[in-house]
């Protein structure tokens, strides 16, 4: 598929971290950060920008915070052709924490809410425009939700000034035929805006809706070195990059941190096709708990946990 | 999806042991042979039937000949309600192989063929409906023929009384809109037989591209347990069977025989998402080149095997 506006960002580091709290050597996100450049990637998102009177920084590594000091130290000799984004949670980043663009070494700030908090969520985006960045608004776990509360969140998206929405399947739980529904569902109410897409592995779909995505006119696209993410993890950016037709793109440079740096962490950090993972995509649930699961010593046991969870006196359903 | 006509075949053993050369144990066997029973799969396909002339009894295991009686003493006393099934290639069985329906523990046998070679399959599917098996023709490897060639060969096919015709993704490299497009010819050219549907894994769009073969109404869709098969195996019958919605199909008992006999084998045994299986994938190549690569002290190098393979002086192109 070749189309110009299409646009690749690359969500390693901050889904990734959500498996170790964001505890990356330097020299993986330098070596991630360079490859990407090479490879062609537009976006690349380094972490969450968060307060350090929430979290503690003892606990969680510096892509936790994307502190503007804290990423210019590690990155700001290379600066390359790729932009950096980072993404928001509501309630959690102070306004101090948001430079003025100029001032910064992001370009982009993502804006990530649940569609209960819609309104929050625009209304921190209009804050961070304000500071001239490039913003995103990805509603998160829509999968969850009734269609005429999307709906009317779209109505209130589609009155603000953000350029971009992302359709998110926080889940893994998505066929193409949502997808397909959904992206056009957010064109619809949103004519004009950008329309992302994120998706999760759980099932083996995360690539193919992502391309269902592109074919029904999604023009910004997440995905991940070797996959990596949060539990299942997501789209592989060196799947996505073989699929893309612009000439701009290369897969050679992925491939290259790769075996360098993600092959060798995949033996101490888990994330991929996993059976519990697979079950709560099926079953439409956050992998919170297959993540606990996966940590204890029954973590191969997948007929216990199916049954835990398809059980409604255990599950409270 | 819920459509009665719908029949699922299991191929783990044959084309897993394409890996192994069918070294399985027999509790193994028996215990998949149980699981898929219990799951409702429709058909278990237990490997090749060949003549025991042509290999090395030695060297391949009895599920690389499935002679009668080999199998009669794994599975004869646990026959159960699914049918059991096996492939043969043109030139690699001998008349005297295949028994009178009646006297054989197999139901179905499946002839695997290249275009090239339609006429060859034609003629041995016809002997062997002669003795009483279902049959199905499997086109292999239809993403490197010419269009103007599938279509000659698929009208033989339309001739014959051969009830079942595959579209074959041997190479893992086909997207949702070649399945389409391929699903939809067969069906112009072959009214009234069943289509098939067997895919690799090489991109992970395995499950994705059963899922298209099943919205465009292909009936016989091939998996295997945990997606083990060369390679970068199949599509993982687990995430097919979450996916049909007939009531017959159960996953549990799929897990089960995932946890106690397939992951411990996966640390033994290499199958699905390998960087090299990928790139061969994109390239539209039989795996074989990747499949030796794995087994060479580079087998983590991807970058020298995607140099390797896309400069053309090297491959001859």
């Amino acid at each position: 598929m070749y189309r110009p506006e299409i646009k690749v960002l690359d969500c390693s580091i901050r889904d990734g971290g959500l498996m170790n709290k964001w505890q990356f050597s330097d020299d993986l996100v330098k070596a991630s950060y360079q490859a990407l450049c090479a490879a062609g990637v537009d976006y690349i998102e380094l972490g969450y920008k968060a307060s350090k009177k929430m979290f503690n920084v003892e606990e969680f590594g510096k892509w936790r915070f994307c502190a503007d000091e804290d990423v210019k130290n590690v990155l700001g000799d290379l600066k390359d052709s790729s932009k950096l984004a980072c993404m928001v949670d509501i309630g959690r980043v102070e306004d101090e924490d948001i430079l003025p663009v100029n001032d910064s070494i992001f370009d982009m700030i993502r804006i990530a809410c649940y569609v209960k908090d819609v309104s929050k969520g625009i209304a921190l985006a209009q804050k961070i425009q304000e500071k001239g960045y490039e913003t995103t608004l990805n509603l998160m776990a829509v999968s969850t939700n009734l269609e005429r509360e999307i709906d009317e969140a779209l109505i209130e998206v589609s009155r603000s000034e953000i350029p971009c929405v992302y359709v998110v399947d926080s889940y893994g739980n998505m066929y193409s035929e949502d997808i397909n529904f959904l992206v056009k569902k957010y064109q619809h109410f949103c004519p004009g805006k950008t329309i992302g897409i994120h998706t999760h592995n759980n099932r083996q779909l995360a690539f193919a809706n992502t391309i269902q995505a592109v074919i029904d006119n999604a023009n910004m696209l997440d995905a991940s070195i070797y996959g990596i993410g949060r539990g299942p993890g997501n789209c592989p950016i060196e799947l996505l990059l073989t699929f893309l037709k612009n000439p701009k793109y290369s897969v050679r440079p992925v491939l290259q941190v790769i075996q360098d740096y993600y092959l060798p962490l995949s033996r101490q950090l888990e994330w991929g096709y996993i059976v519990p993972y697979m079950i709560q995509g099926v079953l439409n649930e956050h992998p919170r708990v297959a993540i606990a699961y996966r940590d204890s010593p029954d973590k191969d046991d997948f007929v216990k946990f199916y049954d835990k969870l398809t059980t409604p006196e255990v599950m409270g359903k």
